[in-house]
């Protein structure tokens, strides 16, 4: 179709005018099959999970790589949270009146492959693995960390980095909705009040939801240095990031102790590289 | 948890605020249960389903609503499109090196139950489905269309509204990346080529992919009239909505014939309500 051969050309273009200078190993990285691991669990956020994987792949289209969802079974695993202690004392509350879709899982956390890139996800699902005192995530974390180029989590998916101890002397940061809560977990974590998302090392952390198609355009602007490649996929998306990592009004609107007052809770976003 | 009880005084004081002054309508929308039906087919674009779903799934934990994900067939559906006619003329082009997510169908277009509201999701399976003279989307959408309160799609989904004959002389919109593509279809559409999402009567479209979000975002608040409510949730999963329907930098972007020119690229968004 005439369209399709337009949009290569377009794709083209773009990738000859502006992917900059890359360095080695952002050249290396863009023959590399990354292995992505996807933690599920019941009660995972949706958009925590796909918002950064349309965008993954839509760029695997471009560079190698390799996905594999990892949850505690294979199959469906529902974003419907099982009862859930919201009051202290109180019995669980019952949440099947909400609705649920459920991906599915291709691994289990004994059969994941090895993994280059893993992403953890948050979700409501996260309080009852912690009231059922599950580690399963936690000690999969640890299993697989050295192996791993990079670590990433959205939401509330740093619960799970906090819990599993590497996070002890790094910044991480939150859904700041639920900052209270999740800064019970692990000890010295440099904990950021202000934060669109972070960046320590190879571990990258999100603020909620939303924020994780942010983080995740920051990261692969970093991991690969095509920075036409990525606009040009944005735009197809039609999504206008947020690129000021320190851009984060829900610090305020949730009333996040510490949190910058000075800064506007406004940010101007356009088509990327326009 | 502490934290709860804060989260459901937060969203208890907005409501109390925010809530404005509802129509009739909407107050009985808020005690209607919804029900609503999402369809899939193989090469789904995932962010269409998710990002509006994100937004459904949390609304349902204050205003009753189910949900059916609808296809060809029951179980995993993958977003990985079929081999692919990218040139006319050549052979398919094989996308298996491209990543997938499967999403769970709940029902097949034979037993999914009476709707309220039908939401059909782009992606590049629209063309392999066009390809295929597969017609069964289309079918759905004529059987269902008279008892439906609204019929919504996302990016090239309005593909399958043309093909049905519903949009006969009714305003829609579709991903402006593949504009010249969708144009083909149907009959005395008005095709608008600036818009984030149109509305026309019942039928509510978006432009491509991430303006799922926007579009549901502003019907939600049509439909309900609580934008305490709808605001809250917003801040909870950190999306600061695009909230002008003529923002549309994209049709710049991808070269749409007969776009504005004089608007800005730019939207300079904040925490909604805020």
């Amino acid at each position: 179709m005439r369209l399709s051969i337009n949009i290569l050309l377009l794709a083209t273009a773009h990738l000859a005018a502006a992917t900059g200078n890359p360095t080695k190993k952002q050249l290396e990285n863009r023959t590399k099959p990354f292995s992505i691991g996807i933690v599920l669990f019941p009660g995972f956020e949706p958009l925590d999970v796909i918002g950064p994987f349309e965008i993954l792949q839509s760029v695997s289209a471009y560079y190698p790589m390799t996905v594999s969802f990892i949850a505690s079974q294979t199959g469906p695993i529902s974003s419907r949270s099982p009862p859930h202690v919201m009051v202290p004392g109180e019995p669980p509350v019952n949440l099947d009146h909400l609705i649920a879709v459920s991906l599915h899982a291709t691994h289990t956390f004994s059969t994941a492959p090895k993994l280059n890139i893993l992403l953890i996800p948050g979700g409501m699902g996260n309080m009852v693995l912690v009231e059922n005192n599950d580690t399963s995530i936690e000690t999969f974390i640890n299993q697989r960390y050295d192996e791993l180029d990079y670590l990433l989590s959205v939401c509330t998916g740093s619960v799970s980095l906090a819990r599993s101890g590497v996070l002890k002397r790094r910044r991480a940061t939150t859904n700041k909705s639920f900052w209270a809560w999740v800064g019970q977990f692990g000890e010295k974590i440099k904990w950021v009040p202000t934060a669109r998302w972070t960046q320590d090392g190879k571990i990258w952390t999100s603020s909620g939801v939303a924020a994780g198609m942010d983080m995740t355009y920051a990261f692969l602007s970093k991991l690969y240095g095509a920075q036409g490649v990525l606009n040009s996929i944005m735009s197809a998306i039609e999504y206008a990031p947020h690129t000021d990592p320190s851009w984060d009004p829900f610090s305020v609107v949730w009333d996040v102790p510490g949190a910058s007052q000075g800064g506007s809770l406004e940010s101007c976003v356009k088509p990327a590289g326009w």
